[in-house]
């Protein structure tokens, strides 16, 4: 477990800061990665301002063993995500050939030069595109950092075309049970349990059912046996206070 | 505008990465902090590990003019933030009498040693408790650091506890227009009122509007009649180009 890829997700665009646009990358990329084996540790929401980009990802790719970018790679002026990651890494902009031809056939003629902008990568033997079967502008890949597009349905599909490409590790589960009961009824016997299972994550998450107060005990480790053991006792515990919990993935 | 108070948000949670929960705190923290003249310049996510919390929040705590945090304060054997706190601090963690008074009174007795975790703060004299008309259990204040619960409901309502305690600046205002057009097409008249409007930030967000591609360019300014004098030259770019635009805030 200890040597699991690590990773860090970067969501780049005053739009998110500002709350006109819900982000919805982070919650796909956490639960693909961890069904992966790599181990989402952060992310970080920042502005659409050049130097906190180039010096954020300089400190995130030296960190983890992948970090994703999203956002900041369309065709408008404030489209500055490839530039900066080209300046975090000392390296000039070129047009990619290959990425100039994916733009030339998908619009059927060599696109103005704010589309060609969208085939544009740092320059490097390291660099290689990312496809977006949506709109042929492709994302790109540079050492250790992937560059995908903000909007959710093209940063999965160009996340999809790079998941085979990263190296995962023992695998995440997760297993959860719940009840209508109240988590401070439950604290102390939880914390004895998550001292007998070191090796699980167990988390107590509060919501309300119908009004009425009620948990989700979550249970997180690379040991499916070792979930159900501490998921089993929770669940005993839930039945000895009169409760009626129920198990689930 | 240049002095206009910042801000930073950590959402604590191992819940977050693992692309369970999804978050819905920074939408809303960054819509009201706008409104506020408050500039949100950052987020953060990172997971239930003490080192990580405390040297995260001490990073960021210098940075900014306010950082909120959430999650990770209830009953349970997880919630850890408050001995974070003060230990980024370098606080001893008191029970907070004015807390235990707030349990007692909102379970009718003297609540268990899990539940009594939830009137605990750091020690000091720059500690001060945050309503939570919810649950009773409070979040706190100290220095400039605010501590608050991750259930959106419940941070909301802390939110709007101490909202009146933030000194705001010019507010952040925005408008939007929107057309059925790729923005590439409008990509380089963008670029030219970008640049004559430097005080008005512009974004380009392309969409799908019925399967046909539309984009909402939204400017955001404290200068409300600039942000309208910069997209009506938007709107007559769309005009001249075949589209029907439509403005909004």
């Amino acid at each position: 477990m200890t040597d699991a890829p690590t990773a860090c997700l970067l969501i780049i665009g005053d739009e998110i800061l500002s709350g006109r646009t819900q982000d919805a990358n982070l919650k796909f990329l956490g639960e693909r990665l961890a069904a992966m084996g790599i181990r989402l540790k952060e992310a970080r929401v920042i502005p659409d301002v050049p130097d906190v980009i180039v010096e954020t990802l300089n400190t995130v790719r030296a960190l983890y063993t992948y970090v994703f970018t999203t956002g900041g790679i369309g065709p408008t002026h404030d489209d500055i995500t490839t530039a900066c990651v080209a300046r975090a890494f000392g390296r000039k902009v070129i047009r990619h050939p290959e990425a100039v031809k994916k733009l030339v056939a998908y619009y059927g003629h060599v696109p103005n030069d704010a589309r060609l902008k969208m085939a544009e990568t740092p320059d490097g033997p390291d660099v290689a595109l990312i496809e977006n079967r949506a709109t042929a502008a492709p994302g790109f890949r540079i050492a250790n950092v992937f560059v995908m597009a903000g909007i959710p349905s093209i940063a999965r599909a160009m996340f999809e075309a790079i998941a085979p490409l990263l190296k995962g590790g023992d695998p995440m589960f997760s297993s959860h049970v719940d009840a209508e009961i109240k988590e401070g009824d439950i604290a102390a016997e939880l914390t004895a349990i998550q001292e007998k299972y070191p090796h699980v994550s167990i988390g107590s998450y509060p919501f309300a059912r119908e009004g009425r107060f009620a948990v989700s005990i979550v249970a997180r480790a690379t040991d499916k046996a070792a979930i159900a053991a501490a998921l089993n006792e929770v669940a005993a515990v839930m039945t000895s206070k009169g409760a009626t919990p129920t198990l689930g993935d």
